[in-house]
């Protein structure tokens, strides 16, 4: 069992490989083992091209008998844009296949029965915390039928996002407002409330480092100007779904709504009102918290309801990095409703 | 002259071993080369014990004949807790001595010219920048003519020490606050407000990680009861000396007034009012910025002056570590007065 994690957790290395352009898909890696070998290892590596398991397959040029295959994620069994995995994983060639993860996608988990029938020994639920989480996008989006949430801030070190007028130009440094920008380009959707986009007319896009994201604005007063830069014809514009007293409830409406457009993750850039509203409704994955060298004693705070110093927000941090002399701290939420 | 860097570079990783228990004397590390080859290194170890030079030439087992020498600081000619360095430098020996920096101690700073004397070959300021950087509380003592200030905050994301009644038990994880205790115990001084003496009534020790720091506090009314716990016989009690309106002028005096009783390090632990005056005086080192995840949206700031976005502090980030959830930022102000 012992040896089983160790070739699972370089499975997940494997998964780990991958970049963000896999998305919708999950992150997937796959090392193959004959004879207490390592014969061949594979990831998938981009949308449409081969899933991990293919990838291992055609890495490997040992002839396979009686080989184990480590596989982080349940092997699929329906024609999507490859053949399914579990019609490449031949008896002949495997005797056992371990998978971290079950597929939550019920269109597709049925890999692992097939599996089964085919005379295979499958063992499922090696590492599977370490390997959901390499995929917490993905499984957040099937298990809690919402996007998965990221809140974003930029501020001083005294907590500000802006000047008092609502100025924040630039708060951060150019290496981290690029960031920002691949932040986005790997989201599927970008919330912002009506505020923001009248004070900075943000363009929310991905200033081409990547696809943008489809803009969402809450604006439950109506209130706004469809002039604005970040309108256009794939905007999602939320108003009257806006009109219950308690923002909780409000906020699981709009998940709602995303998650029945297919929107897998969402980024939540502000301003104050809107990430207030996420931070107190408890349904938020991730707090991405940029803070630059900056004190400047008072403008707009990034959190505008009251707590007290017990009320920890239980997140824990995930990543540290810096960029020129900012700071970026991304915090999970392991408590998210 | 790229081998020098080379072997300086080496010499100043030695003199970076040294901990904090070597202070009031700086870091120091020595490397020699013979022939091409690096025959011995060693570093200063503890105050009173061998310098950087003695532990080099005691670890080494080769017959010394036309070595070189690299230390990163001045070898000290005069008897102090041990013999003069340059006592142990012999022709026989060595050719050549390479230094970093100067020793900036008027009362030292004869041991370059002693070795000259000596027919040494004697190159200096070889990465003196990188060096002096290492000992930046002892150079910034000398030739500042003040302590090396740190500023210390422990917040919330949202910038907040307290709330709004002053309660600040605990903002931070039980590792941070042992993180600062560690910090008190490698300076020579602590100091703050009487409000923050009021409020908390804090100890301002070491917690017994090491060295008590002398408690500095300020207290221009007169108002502060001498009961309080941070109160000693050796506490340093600033009163009648901070009458000028400028409170730029009033940190000016204090600091002079430490440099009297040479005290070389000294961490500022606040309120508000005591960091904000540090801050717009510009004669700060070092900001220790400790935030934990936690939102409260009202309490006390940490800067309670006002500036714009504009404004930047001009900070460099030394340092980023994490305390359990908590992460804290090490800033270094390579603009300070």
């Amino acid at each position: 069992m012992d040896q089983d994690i160790l070739y699972m957790k370089m499975a997940i290395d494997e998964a780990k490989k991958a970049s963000d352009n896999v998305f919708p898909n999950p992150k997937v890696g796959c090392v193959i083992v004959q004879n207490g070998k390592i014969v061949s290892k594979g990831y998938h590596q981009k949308f449409g091209g081969p899933h991990a398991e293919a990838e291992a397959l055609n890495n490997c040029d040992t002839q396979l008998k009686d080989a184990t295959m480590y596989v982080t994620l349940e092997p699929c069994n329906h024609y999507g844009k490859t053949a399914p995995c579990t019609s490449l994983i031949e008896p002949e060639k495997f005797k056992r296949i371990v998978i971290a993860n079950r597929d939550p996608n019920p269109l597709i988990n049925k890999g692992l029965q097939t599996l089964i029938d085919k005379g295979l020994r499958v063992d499922f639920n090696v590492c599977e915390d370490d390997a959901k989480f390499v995929n917490r996008r993905f499984f957040t989006f099937y298990e809690k039928k919402r996007p998965f949430v990221i809140l974003k801030f930029a501020a001083t070190l005294d907590g500000f996002m802006s000047e008092i007028d609502g100025h924040s130009k630039w708060i951060t440094s150019k290496k981290s407002r690029l960031s920002v920008h691949t932040l986005r380009s790997s989201c599927d959707a970008i919330l912002v409330g009506r505020k923001t986009v009248e004070v900075d007319n943000p363009s929310l896009t991905s200033h081409g480092v990547g696809p943008d994201p489809q803009v969402v604005i809450l604006d439950p007063s109506r209130k706004i100007d469809k002039q604005y830069t970040a309108f256009n014809k794939n905007t999602i514009h939320f108003t009257d779904e806006l009109s219950n007293s308690n923002p909780e409830k409000n906020i699981q409406k709009i998940l709602s709504k995303l998650y029945s457009l297919n929107i897998q993750s969402v980024l939540v850039e502000g301003g104050a009102k809107t990430l207030t509203g996420f931070i107190d409704s408890g349904s938020f994955d991730e707090i991405h918290a940029y803070f630059a060298p900056k004190l400047i004693g008072e403008g707009i705070s990034i959190y505008n309801s009251k707590k007290k110093i017990a009320d920890s927000l239980n997140l824990d941090i995930v990543k540290h990095e810096t960029f020129d002399n900012d700071i970026k701290i991304t915090y999970y939420n392991k408590k998210a409703k």
